[in-house]
């Protein structure tokens, strides 16, 4: 049993943060949230995401999973105004989810659960950087390194306690600075580590730029980055694998 | 003899409305009134456009009828200010059509009318509903229905007084169901008709989302919409031929 | 020694002005001035640009010419917000630019001046009409040429005197007259000449619709078009070969 009214604008960001990663997912309905965990086909980029019920203009769940096709969930969200309302409902027998904005109802064929790939244990990780940034300086971030490489560098200069986004080309370099005052928080340590640029400017795409960002960082370790949705009622987490660092 | 002035706006609404049926046209230059009738290549959709005198600065015409290229007569009116006057003097003896816009001189070829498919006739038809809604709630329908099929079904539930949009996709369904409230006003009839989505889609780009749109409908009959341009003083037609239902 | 201070604004002006010529070229670091000339591989269309030391917000420099690959050049600028200072220091030993806006870094690799086509000398001729009009008025025209054909004639009526700007199309034709009340100033005078369009329409995407346009033109001659940029303190030459014109 599934029935839920909520923003358009809350479940499209909730679902534009798995998109990026995965085009079909499992949705777990819990009774005191929803969520959802991927991860893409590589294995490298993870997400986990739960919406709170206090998220939900109402919200009502019993348990269970869903699978669904995010795109086209994307579409049908995409056809409500940004203040309306999208009201979801879940038929047990014919498995398929009603989505009803204003007048119009869209009735959507969900997937086989066992058919999607298997949600991922997001491992605990004990990384020594903890950096907090507006979402709009990391997007400038990986503008500037998409120049000259595909892949870009995280690092914290203990010394300075400055968080450095960085890129090195075949010709050009790119160094972004971000000292404290530029950041809205820093806990420097030993925190340094190449990525692959795609993985990073999918998931970047789905952080709003006001979003305050926090970055756990470590050598040679995963990256993972975590924000907030529906004014806190949402809680967003990617993980991204490191690139060993050639030189 | 044919001289007249329009603002850039209403000529812009006027072509785009058969533009999008057709590439080339006539225009008949009557003493009150400009019209285009139109059918495209596969006999399936028909526009009828009358555009009186009224609707115009200056209007001179003495009958007759020019074939123009519509995409080249809309680029040069693209070339207009919303704001500007055009002005089209038609030179009888170079069967050109000299178009002024402020400074700019443009001399349009024009084509043989007999060269350019016949006008259609547009039938009587005695359709049992007659619905009127705004331009936007046809839009929405329209885009909810292309998400899941290339057919579209337009139907009155008699005993509600309510218009439905619907389509029938090959997992998914959609149905924007408009109540009287959501109207602008209905009368009730047997209509029931599918039609192919692409047509409706063409007519759909030329209708203004605040247009007043009057759809006359039957049981698997053509379907005719009606609006108004240039503050009521240019009235275009639509017909769209029905797909047989398979169900 | 060159380490310079400017705004966005300016710096992306004066790259735009260049760019749509070449994607090489050498920039002359002198002491009152930084300055480009460059023609294109076919030498039809060529471009001089004067950047004052005053249109910076500090210039240094001792001479010197650095070559630059523009589009990345003008990429790195494109980071910067329309307010944004840019900082500009070579680097000698290392033969790099570095340019540095806020926070961010980007160390551009230079190129070997001597590998990139030899700056052209830009004739003094003797023209005999001089119009100065608004961009706006010669992006008109010249969009307006471009519906018709790939030419376009440049003409000044010395009895009206008046600018025409024109095409000839294989069936229709565009003329923009611009008589003295739409100029700014004109000294009318023998002119009359064809030009490529795709060159015009280039030099046309650099020059700002709100700028003083000086347009010198002669009897089949190379037009000069000469505009401003950063309040004055920088000037913009083009100039470009004409056509034969075979009727």
């Amino acid at each position: 049993m599934f029935k839920a009214i909520v923003s358009a604008a809350t479940l499209r960001d909730a679902l534009d943060s798995v998109s990026v990663l995965v085009d079909e997912c499992k949705i777990r309905l819990n009774e005191e949230s929803l969520s959802i965990r991927a991860v893409d086909p590589a294995n490298v980029g993870m997400v986990d995401l739960t919406l709170d019920a206090a998220a939900f203009e109402s919200y009502e769940a019993h348990g269970g999973v869903i699978g669904v096709n995010l795109s086209r969930l994307e579409e049908v969200a995409g056809m409500a105004g940004a203040g309306d309302l999208i009201h979801l409902t879940l038929d047990e027998e014919t498995r398929k989810l009603n989505i009803r904005i204003d007048g119009l109802s869209y009735t959507l064929a969900l997937i086989d659960p066992d058919s999607i790939r298997q949600e991922p244990d997001i491992p605990d990780l004990d990384l020594a950087a903890n950096i907090v940034l507006e979402g709009t300086h990391l997007d400038r971030g990986i503008k500037a390194a998409d120049m000259v490489s595909d892949h870009i560098r995280l690092r914290v200069d203990g010394a300075e306690e400055t968080f450095h986004i960085e890129a090195e080309g075949d010709t050009d370099d790119v160094d972004l600075s971000l000292p404290p005052a530029d950041l809205i928080s820093i806990e420097a340590g030993a925190a340094d580590s190449l990525f692959s640029l795609d993985y990073l400017k999918d998931m970047n795409k789905a952080i709003p730029t006001d979003a305050e960002v926090t970055v756990e960082l470590g050598e040679e370790f995963p990256v993972k980055l975590h924000y907030q949705i529906a004014e806190g009622m949402g809680t967003i987490t990617y993980m991204l694998a490191p690139r060993i660092q050639s030189d």
